[in-house]
């Protein structure tokens, strides 16, 4: 049963679309194997937020588009998401994922990896369906490039101690905010926008997507695993460093770069001893000082375009993500 | 320096076009980090026998193609052939590839995922940009899910005793016929040929495939890991069992089986005595069988193609390709 976050009930719009996008879904992840399908599709039923595939769905509103290629489209982009979530859970040896074991820790990597590729695959069978030619496909194995060298490039920084704000920026613009900007450009240009409307989306998508990400990256430092459905700080012991751990390094004390020092064998004791450091180091209030700066820019961004329904909701959506929890 | 194996100095008219090949392969590998474009390239020039985009590009010679076109569709097809062998490897936990470590093996595993993900994008991107139309597209990525699902396939088929030889067909038939038949189908629709010739072509494809699978599932239990260049029998430890097992398990001796049900225990003595066992119980003589009767099925169908210099390679390929090394 298609059931989507209860939070897309203030946005009788979307909703109904999203649904369909989850339906959608759905109908075209069959595998060979039962024990693959079940597990794919109980990680998208797991309470996927769902935003990339509603940025999608709301740019294609200035616009009249076919509604139904819009919503497969939309799919494409979620299928995307998760493919790489999957295979970001098996780099890091996640364990939990949305509050349930990842596939990789219910099923071993050799699932994973191919639960992974074959959800590309889908991805790609729904975009080469449903979109009008092949300008769309070409920007997204561009997109799709972006993102992989996003997820390279944090591979190669991890456990640098003088990673710098830009590095930082770099990171989670290839990592995330890259899909954000696909998602609104797809849904703009391909609803039959101009070039022009669509790049002024992707640009928003863009900023939303950073924002996001810094956000996303704070709530590590505010939440306890329970809350978040995931362990706390797990990446700093991968030697993933983000936002306000990048800002407290920049006056820190000696105390939190000896214990970031001992990389893999950080205990949980050393987490959440280096968490109230980087909070003492002012790391969280400066990380949101930027996320304020790049919602701010989203949001400007937004009350630019058209006035209608679609444009009233990207800009409720857009506040209601990057205020969450703080 | 490209390099393309020495095979090819047999096929004059072929060979200029390989190398155009792998350069263009090397051309669109770049990413983030030099560590991983370096793995990835050390493996493309590791000696791979570029069979696939051979094939594709002397099924284009049937018509006026466009030749850089041409190259790199075959340059997108051997990206994604290479990216389902890092990804193989990390579920197989290989050692060792072409003579030398695999990239998981080498670099871990979060590389080896990236590495293959990064080529599959590749892939992507050259047929986005240098097929005529979505079709191809479409096409492939209908290929591309058919791969993946044999490789689930057969992932969820280990250890299984009572295997039959049409399990095993169609495991081989979307884990290697299927991009053999790609590759084929796609040489001769994008030179422009009808829908018909193209289907002919892919079906004398997928008969390759198959019986190219075959024979390299009978060199398992001929040759040592020297030859080879991998660990004899690694596959039956890992629960995989191909055509000369099956056969032999169709009259097997207790003995066989009390081995075989030491599954991921098998030393490598044992192994040794089950390639001894394999070999009594007649499975290899009747794989040979099996591959000669795919080969001829092959064979007689690049018969009735139009004569011309590339029907004469082809014919002269198969043949070589499925007489090696018995």
């Amino acid at each position: 049963m298609t059931k989507i976050n209860a939070m897309w009930q203030q946005y009788p719009g979307l909703a109904p679309e999203l649904t369909a996008t989850l339906t959608l879904m759905e109908q075209n992840i069959k595998t060979h194997d039962p024990k693959i399908t079940t597990a794919i599709l109980e990680m998208i039923h797991a309470g996927g937020k769902l935003l990339r595939p509603a940025y999608c769905l709301l740019f294609s509103k200035f616009h009249t588009a076919d509604r139904q290629k819009m919503i497969a489209l939309a799919a494409a982009i979620e299928t995307l998401h998760t493919a790489t979530l999957i295979h970001d859970d098996i780099v890091d040896d996640s364990a939990l994922r949305r509050n349930q074991g990842t596939i990789q820790a219910r099923f071993g990597k050799d699932t994973a990896v191919y639960a992974g590729d074959y959800l590309f695959v889908v991805c790609f069978k729904l975009l080469a369906h449903y979109t009008s030619g092949l300008r769309s496909i070409q920007i997204n194995s561009r997109n799709m490039e972006k993102i992989l060298n996003g997820e390279i490039r944090q591979m190669k920084m991890r456990y640098q101690l003088d990673m710098s704000l830009d590095d930082y920026l770099l990171q989670i613009k290839g990592k995330t905010a890259q899909l954000f900007g696909a998602a609104c450009f797809i849904g703009a240009y391909e609803s039959g926008s101009s070039q022009a409307f669509a790049q002024q989306s992707q640009q928003i998508g863009l900023d939303i997507g950073i924002a996001f990400q810094i956000v996303d990256d704070i709530l590590d430092y505010a939440q306890s695993s329970t809350v978040l459905g995931k362990p706390v700080l797990q990446d700093v012991r991968q030697g993933v460093y983000s936002a306000p751990l990048v800002f407290a390094l920049q006056h820190a004390t000696p105390e939190l770069i000896q214990l970031l020092k001992k990389g893999p064998q950080l205990t949980d004791t050393d987490c959440e001893h280096i968490r109230q450091l980087v909070i003492a180091n002012r790391g969280v209030a400066q990380a949101k000082q930027l996320a304020a700066q790049y919602t701010k820019k989203a949001l400007t961004g937004i009350q630019r375009l058209p006035i209608n329904a679609a444009q009233q909701e990207l800009y409720q959506l857009t506040q209601q993500l990057l205020d969450r929890q703080y």
